[in-house]
């Protein structure tokens, strides 16, 4: 059996303080270890969130305090990664079920002990765990570990902000770019829009865009999201274009939408000004307190006096993940109130396959003062 | 209760074909209703696969040989989506729950049928499954229809033959282009090669890159997926720089890595060499019938006698998927034997936190004749 080699120094306090908030969880709910995985088609942020790690991995906490990760990649970890003990995946054979049952030995965790997983697991691999691993009392629900790191994530500390704050200068310095570029016709196309953001980012600092980023000139942006995402189609000409883009900046992501309006009919006009509208209605009722739902209903509310439709939330909540908590959104099993530290969009939008389409969505930091829009993104009219 | 109208003719016989094999596997295994969800964190191709629609919907196929779609986005759909029911999401209050037990009903499901949901569903969804939707026989299992559908898919058609064909000729035109402006000096970073892909490939006709693009110069080649992906650091200069990329035609994407070796030690020297032969080596056995364990396992057999050890798989199957079946693995769980029609890659590599990692990939087609390499990836030396 393996044995573990004394602890390095962890080098970056912020993985460990949010591990401490997770070992006291633990703690109080009986939880004797915790594993976390990140892999392909089940990516799980919390994995960075606690460690660094930006992907690959599984890391496991013991209620004893110790954390202990297996990484798909050695020399990557090496690098970014925050935790007491490192393990390559291969000295699991490469399999979760392995890597957890060996975890509970290196960490000393009694027979019957409760281990808990994503709630994500799939059913077929969450039967693997109870046949496999038969001493422990395997835990995977919503209620548990993860929901109480959603609830943390969602109130972001003051390095998440410090990230976001220069994501958010990054992509308005990008906005001021294109939209000067799109008044002087050097942007012609969905393509030149997109990127002109992958090149600019990166010289911003940026890690990358936090999505495949969207243009959809006047012939495509009645859709919520077009598809492929961008092209070699006109964008910026006659009609409504919509270039919806973040900029992600040591893992956190900003997340804007621009509509270009050039030469519109009256009856575009109606939906650019609705939107704007529903947005300044938005953004007034945004306080400590405020239901998110209540925002979300207002604004469904107010489009509906108008005969007109959204068809997608009004907001979430940005980060590590591209939607997060909370959801600004008008469903019945939205209970998230907003609080200090809250960081989300509002983005309403219409969309119409004759009109085209138009969105207008900022970053919104929720301080204890009130609202502070860190974006700049708008309906530019041309 | 809502009524179905008369069904739509569909347009796009390959779906339909499609689904025609599925319908008879339903009937052969007395499945009465099968749901095909593809959403935000959970995304599934087979919903592409079956219907066109490239994302973001529910299909329902029942044993009567119907189908039913509900859209996030109608407007999308109406252009890409072949099923004879379309539906908006929010018919369904924008949940799956509703959605399944709608469809049961119009599509006229008896109690007590049995209904196939993915094996990738949540085990605390999969509870919500069984707790709402009592009067039906939930299955969620690895080997039902998905495994039935993984078996198809790793057999492509003619049509996705030639969309891959297409892919992969304008790879290997890029791969020309890049290898002009490295040679040129023109590409002088990460990002230069990243960027000229994401624009090339638009001209060329494609949707865009299948994945993001990894472009490591000699600092960060040593890891097996860069990270960030891309970065402004040199590429191409002095030692190893790695460029893995895709494109995507029509959905399918190729997968290619090539090495740019400059000016290299004998040390860096003797690991491209080694991937080379490894690469000949996993090809020449390439053949109807060959388990891909076998080749794998060759592979790193030989790497093992010069001492080295290469931390990832040998290769995967391509299409809709950027990693799908048949794996190319030494693992005793894989069972996967190639039969004509599959198209995979291979792609040893080599890393080292001090020379710099190599990796040499290209795209194989096993026809009826033998195997044909689609694309023209090689290790540059210069």
């Amino acid at each position: 059996m393996k044995t573990l080699r004394p602890p390095k120094t962890t080098r970056r306090s912020v993985f460990r303080d949010r591990r401490e908030k997770i070992y006291d969880w633990m703690s109080r709910e009986g939880i004797a270890l915790l594993a976390v995985e990140d892999t392909e088609g089940r990516r799980d942020p919390s994995l960075r969130w606690l460690s660094g790690l930006p992907s690959d991995g599984i890391l496991f906490l013991s209620v004893e305090r110790h954390s202990l990760l297996a990484a798909w990649d050695l020399n990557l970890a090496s690098i970014h990664a925050d935790a007491e003990h490192l393990l390559p995946y291969s000295d699991f054979k490469r399999r979760p079920m392995e890597a957890l049952r060996s975890a509970a030995v290196m960490l000393k965790i009694p027979p019957g002990s409760r281990l808990e997983i994503s709630p994500s697991t799939p059913y077929p691999l969450f039967l693997d765990y109870v046949g496999n691993i038969g001493d422990f009392d395997i835990l995977c629900r919503r209620e548990g570990a993860w929901q109480e790191m959603e609830q943390l994530r969602a109130l972001k500390d003051e390095g998440e902000i410090t990230l976001i704050r220069k994501g958010a200068e990054a992509t308005n310095s990008l906005l001021r770019l294109l939209e000067k570029q799109i008044r002087s016709g050097k942007i012609k196309t969905e393509a030149d829009a997109a990127l002109l953001i992958e090149a600019e980012c990166r010289k911003l600092g940026c890690e990358g865009t936090g999505f495949e980023t969207l243009a959809a000139g006047p012939e495509r942006s009645f859709a919520i999201h077009s598809f492929p995402p961008y092209t070699a189609s006109p964008f910026g000409s006659r009609g409504l274009s919509i270039l919806d883009f973040g900029l992600r900046m040591g893992g956190y992501s900003t997340d804007v939408t621009m509509t270009i309006a050039r030469d519109c009919s009256p009856a575009q006009e109606k939906i650019l000004s609705l939107t704007e509208k529903a947005y300044d209605l938005a953004l007034s009722m945004v306080k400590n307190g405020e239901s998110t739902r209540n925002i979300a209903a207002a604004v469904d509310r107010f489009f509906a006096r108008s005969k007109q439709f959204m068809p997608h939330a009004l907001g979430h909540g940005i980060g590590l993940e591209e939607h997060e908590q909370p959801p600004i959104r008008n469903r019945d099993d939205n209970q998230w109130v907003l609080a200090p530290g809250m960081i989300f969009t509002l983005e309403p939008g219409l969309y119409d396959p004759v009109l085209g389409g138009c969105r207008l969505e900022n970053d919104i930091l929720l301080g204890e003062k009130g609202p502070e829009v860190l974006t700049e993104a708008r309906i530019l009219r041309l």
